[in-house]
C-alpha cells in the first residue's frame, strides 16, 4: 500500500460505505457486541457493533438496522474486546531472517496488521531492485505493507561498502515510483547534525515528497544535537535507550518510538518517561520491535509482545494500545485510513478475550477473517524469486591466511578491541595487550577476545574488491578453536566473522561462501550448526517456525562454543554497523565514532 | 500558504537549521528563559529558551551555545510563558465584514497566527475568480491562511442560486492549482448520506487530492446518519451542539471543532465532553470561532476568546491550548510545519503573561515580532481590489409590490413561518394563522411575524433571474414599520429583506442596491442604520474597530426597532441558509428540512 494505494482504495467507495452505514445497502460483515477500545478518547465502549464494506468500516455503533444480505458474515463477539490492528511503524522484516510472505502468515495469527518496514538490509544487498522486490512480494498479502525507503545505502558512506549506492536521485525516484510510503531511518544523524550535503538532498527529496522522515539518532546530546536532528525534518525515532531522551524527544514533537526488539530491549527503562508521569499526554509515543527473531515472535509474539510488556510495566493497556495504532497512525498521517476503528478506516480489526493479556482469538484484515485462535485461515501464498536475488555471496573461497594479523612489532602490541555489550546495541572501545606471536597478533581466549574479520562480498558491477577489515572483539566468551560466520551484517551485510582461531574462521566463512550465506558456528573444525539464507545472503525460504528452530540451532551451538548470551548471533550482527558507537568494524577497517565527533578511521594498534 | 508552499519553504533550509541548532551559525531570534507551553507531552517546563533561523524554530532548551550574529534579536521573556501561535480550524474571515488584510490586522494582535477560512461565502458570490483574489490579497501577510476550497456553493443545488456553482472538476482545478490547503465545511450532508452523485465526485476529488475534508453535519442522526458521513471521508466538524455529539463524533475519529462564535455559543454545552469525563484523551477536540463579528473580535477577542472560554468551563488551559495548536495541526496533516513549539516548526510563539487568563503581549510570525501589548509593530498592507469584486449588485430597484403576498382565500390562512431562535443556528417550522387583509397575507407584529423576502441578486452569465422567495419569520419582535435589508445572506449572500412594512422593506431593499451591498435598518420610511460592504455585497473596506463601530450601529437600530436579541443580524444571516434545519426560506421558496429527510420545498401556506 502506497501513498497513493492507501487513497485509490477509498475514493470510489463513499457512496457504497454510506449506503451501508444508513441501511440502504448490505455489509459485507457485522461483528456485533463487542467492547469497543476506542484509541480516539481512550475509552472503552461496551455493545457496540460494527460494519464492513468492501474492507472498510462503514459503522460503529447500533447495526440494528445494518441490512444483511446473502454474503453478509454475521460474527457475535459476545462482550469481547474489539481493538484496532496492531502497527509497527518502524521495524525490519530482515531481522527475522525469513521473507515477506513468510512473515506476514507468522506475524498476522498475532495481530500485527501494518508494517512499516524498512529495508534497508536487502536494499544494502541489491539496491533499488531489492526495493522493486520486495514491493512486489508485498501485492496481495493481508497484511498492510508501508514500505520505508531506506536512505543510508550504505549507512556511512566511505567508510564501509555495500551492494549498492542509494543518492538522492533513486530515493526522489522511488517516492515518485509510488512504492514507498515513508523515509527509512536515517542513520547518518552526524550527516544531518554536521550538514552533510548528501545527507540533506536526501533530507529535502523526503520534505518536497511530503514523505515522514524516520531517524535514528544514537547519541546522548539532547540539546544542540537533538534539537539540529529534528529541525532537520525528522519526525519520528527509535534510538533512544533512555526515559529522558525519550520525554527530550516528545516534547520536542518527535516520535519516539520505544523499542523492545529481540536483543535491544530498551522498553523497560523507556516506559519510566509515561509511567513515572502520570498525565503526561502520550501522543507522541509508539512502540516497535526495530528488530525481533523468528524465535521471539515464535515464542513470545511479535508487536503483541511489546504490547503486553509495556501493560506489565505499568502502561494502561488502552494507552499502550493507542501506541500501536492511532499515535502510529498520526505519526504516518494516515490516521484516516489506519489506526483506529472507525468509519472511513481500513477493518483492520481483533478480537481480544483478555485486554490486559492481551490475548488475540480473532484477526479480521480489510474486513476479512485472517486468522482464528492462532492458526491462519488461510495459508499465504508464497513468491517466487528470482535467481540473481538468490546467489549473492561474490566472494571466493578464504583460507587461514586471510584472517592473519601482522604484529608491527615483536612486543606487547596495545589493541583497540571492540567491547560488545550483550542485549545492547551500544558497543565500547576498549584497550588490549596482546604478546604477537610468529610475527602476528592472534585472538586470545584467555582475555575472552575473539578476532572478527569483515569481507566485502558485493558486487555491484560485476567484481568484487576483496576488501576486508580484521580486529578484536571482547566479550564472545567463544571458547578456544572456535568460531562464526555469518552474512547477516548489518548494515552492508558483508560477510562476518568472528573467531578464536584463523582455520575455524576459514571453515565457518567457507560454509557460507559456498552455500549463498547465512549463519554458521564452527568448533574444532566441524560445523556445528548451519543456516543457509540465500535471498540476499540475509534471508530464507523457510516458515517462521522452521527458521526460529534453525536458529534455535545455531544459539545452541554458540552456547556450546562457549557465549552464554541470548541471541548473541543478534548482538554480532551490529559489530559491523559503523553508524552506532563507539567502535565497529567494516569491511574497511576499525571505524570510531565517539559523542560529538565525525566518525572516523582508527587503527587498530595504539602507538605507545 | 498552501500545502506545497509549505514544503517548499523547508526543504532548502535543514542544513541552516541544523548549523543554527549546533551553534555553527548565528540565530536569527533568541527568546530566552520562557516557561514552555509543551503542547505534545501536555506538560510546562521552565527555563526554556528558543532559538529560530529563517522563520523556523531551530532549537528548543538551552541556547547558551547558540551563535549572536550582528543581526540576532535576542529577547529575554523573564519567566513568561511561551505558546504557540492559535490556529482556527475553522472559520469564514466574511462573517467579521472585513477584508482579509484587516482581518489578519485585528487578529494578528490576539495570538491567532494560522486561520482556515472556509470562502464560500465570498465564492457564492464571485465564483473561483473570488477564491483565486483572495489567495492573492493573502500573500505576504504574516498571518497564515490556509484556504478551505468552498465545495457546496450553492450549499443546495436546485433549492437556491448563488452567484456561481463549484462544480466537481473545478474543486480538483483548485487542488491542482496549489491555492488551497483543505476540503472546505460540506454542507450538503444529506447529499453525502443519502448518496448524491456530485456531493460524492467532490469527495473524491478531495480523498484523490490527500486533502483534509471537513464536515457540516447538522443532524441529531449519532448512529446511522453520523458514521454515514465520517465513512463518507469526513474528517472534521464544527456543527454539533451537544456534549453527547461531541463524543460521538470524537470517539468514531472525526475531529471535534467546538464552535465558540459571536451569535452561536455552543461551547458551554460542548465542553462538558471534555470536563465531565476526567482523563479522556483530547486530541481529536479543537476549538473555532466559525462566524465571529468584528465587534466581538474587538470587544473579547477572537479565537483567544475561545480559548479563554474553555479554560472559564473547567478545560486545563494546557488543553484548551492544544486543541487549538497541536490538534488543530494534526487535524490539519501540518503538525509538522506548524502547532507546537518544537523544532522544524514556524516560530509562530506568543509570550503570554498569565496563562488562565491568556493575557499575550507578544506576538512572533515566522519569528518576526508582528505585536507587542496588543499594537500591531508594523501596518498590514492593503489590498486593491478589481472593480468587478466592488460591483455585485446585479439587482433593479424594487417596490413595495414587489414584496406582496397574494392570499389563496378570503378566510384565515394558516402558514409555515420559520421560528428564529436568538443565539442558534437552528430554527424551527411552526405553524400560524393569518387573517387576509386586501386579498393578500401581510406581517402581523401582534404575533411577532415578520414578513421576509429573498431576491436574486447575482449574474453570473450577465443576467440576473428575478427569481425571488416570499415568506414568514417569527421572533424577530420587529415594531411594526420596520424593516431590516441585508446581502450577507449565507450562503448564496441573495438580497435578504425581512420586516413588518412592504414599504419599510422596499426602502431598506434599495438603500443596499444602490450602495453595492450591505446591512440597512428602516423604520417609518426613514434609514435608521446603513452599513455598505462593497466587496462581494458582504465585506467592507475598513478596519476592524471601525466595522465593529458601524454593525454596533446597526444592531442599536435593530434594537429600536424592537429586536432584543444581541447580534440579531448574524441570526437573520442564515435565515436563507437552507441546508440547515427545519425551515430556510431561498430564492425560490421556503426549504424544509426535517430530520431524517432529504430537504425538498414547501409550500407557504397549509391546505386544512
Amino acid at each position: 500500500m502506497s501513498r497513493s494505494h492507501a487513497r485509490n482504495s477509498r475514493h470510489l467507495n463513499t457512496r457504497d460505505l454510506a449506503a451501508v452505514a444508513m441501511g440502504r445497502k448490505p455489509a459485507d460483515l457485522i461483528i456485533k457486541n463487542g467492547r469497543l477500545v476506542d484509541v480516539c478518547t481512550a475509552r472503552i465502549h461496551d455493545h457496540m457493533d460494527i460494519a464492513v464494506c468492501r474492507g472498510v468500516i462503514a459503522l460503529v455503533g447500533d447495526t440494528s438496522h445494518v441490512q444483511v444480505g446473502s454474503h453478509t458474515k454475521v460474527v457475535d463477539v459476545s462482550g469481547r474486546y474489539l481493538c484496532p490492528g496492531l502497527i509497527d511503524s518502524h521495524m525490519h522484516v530482515e531481522s527475522t531472517m525469513v521473507d515477506l510472505p513468510s512473515f506476514a502468515a507468522g506475524v498476522l495469527t498475532q495481530g500485527t496488521t501494518t508494517i512499516c518496514p524498512d529495508i534497508h538490509e536487502l536494499t544494502n544487498v541489491l539496491g533499488m531492485k531489492g526495493v522493486d522486490l520486495f514491493y512486489q512480494s508485498a501485492k496481495g498479502l493481508p497484511l498492510k505493507v508501508l514500505i520505508a525507503m531506506p536512505v543510508c545505502v550504505p549507512a556511512l558512506p566511505g567508510m564501509e561498502d555495500a551492494g549498492a549506492v542509494v543518492t538522492p536521485a533513486l530515493v526522489q525516484e522511488a517516492y515518485e515510483s509510488g512504492m514507498v510510503f515513508l523515509q527509512g531511518e536515517q542513520m547518518n544523524f552526524p550527516g544531518v547534525v554536521f550538514g552533510d550535503d548528501t545527507v540533506h538532498q536526501i533530507i529535502a527529496a523526503g520534505i518536497r515528497s511530503n514523505q515522514v522522515l524516520t531517524g535514528h539518532y544514537a547519541s546522548s546530546d539532547l540539546n544542540a544535537g537533538l534539537n539540529a536532528y529534528i529541525a532537520a525534518g525528522m519526525t519520528a525515532d527509535h534510538e533512544t535507550t533512555t526515559a529522558e531522551g525519550a520525554k527530550a524527544r516528545a516534547m520536542r514533537g518527535m516520535y519516539v518510538q520505544l523499542r523492545y526488539g529481540s536483543a535491544w530491549l530498551d522498553l523497560p527503562q523507556l516506559a519510566e518517561a509515561v509511567t513515572h508521569d502520570p498525565g503526561c499526554d502520550t501522543r507522541f509515543y509508539t512502540l516497535v520491535t526495530d528488530d525481533v527473531s523468528a524465535a521471539t515472535i515464535v515464542a513470545e509474539g511479535h508487536l503483541v509482545r511489546v504490547v503486553r510488556k509495556a501493560i506489565q510495566l505499568g502502561i494502561n493497556p488502552v494507552t499502550a494500545v493507542q501506541m500501536v495504532t492511532i499515535n502510529a497512525a498520526q505519526m504516518l498521517e494516515a490516521s484516516r485510513w489506519i489506526g483506529s476503528l472507525t468509519p472511513g478506516r481500513a477493518a483492520d480489526i481483533l478480537v481480544v478475550d483478555n485486554l490486559s493479556q492481551f490475548t488475540i482469538s480473532r484477526v479480521f484484515c480489510d474486513g476479512v477473517l485472517v486468522a482464528q485462535d492462532n492458526e491462519l485461515c488461510r495459508p499465504v501464498p508464497r513468491f517466487r524469486y528470482p535467481e540473481w536475488a538468490l546467489n549473492t555471496m561474490h566472494l571466493d573461497l578464504l583460507t587461514p591466511e586471510d584472517f592473519y594479523i601482522r604484529a608491527p612489532h615483536e612486543t606487547p602490541v596495545r589493541v583497540r578491541a571492540i567491547q560488545v555489550v550483550p542485549g545492547r546495541v551500544h558497543t565500547m572501545s576498549k584497550t588490549v595487550t596482546l604478546i604477537p606471536e610468529n610475527h602476528g597478533l592472534h585472538a586470545d581466549p584467555e582475555q575472552d577476545l575473539a578476532k572478527a574479520a569483515v569481507f566485502y562480498r558485493h558486487a555491484p558491477d560485476g567484481t568484487a574488491d576483496r576488501s576486508r577489515g580484521l580486529g578484536f572483539v571482547s566479550g564472545t566468551r567463544f571458547l578456544p578453536g572456535s568460531a562464526y560466520a555469518s552474512t547477516v551484517s548489518h548494515d552492508c551485510h558483508n560477510l562476518l566473522v568472528v573467531g578464536m582461531d584463523d582455520e575455524a574462521m576459514a571453515l565457518a566463512a567457507n560454509t557460507l561462501i559456498n552455500s549463498g550465506g547465512g549463519l554458521a558456528v564452527v568448533m574444532d573444525n566441524r560445523v556445528l550448526a548451519h543456516l543457509p539464507l540465500p535471498l540476499g545472503g540475509i534471508m530464507g525460504l523457510s516458515s517462521m517456525e522452521v527458521t526460529a528452530r534453525n536458529v534455535e540451532a545455531v544459539e545452541k551451538a554458540l552456547v556450546k562454543i562457549g557465549c552464554p548470551h541470548p541471541s548473541f548471533e543478534m548482538t554480532l550482527s551490529l559489530l559491523g554497523l559503523v553508524v552506532l558507537g563507539e567502535l565497529r568494524l567494516s569491511n574497511r577497517g576499525l571505524v570510531a565514532l565517539m559523542e560529538g565527533h565525525p566518525p572516523q578511521f582508527v587503527d587498530l594498534t595504539i602507538d605507545s
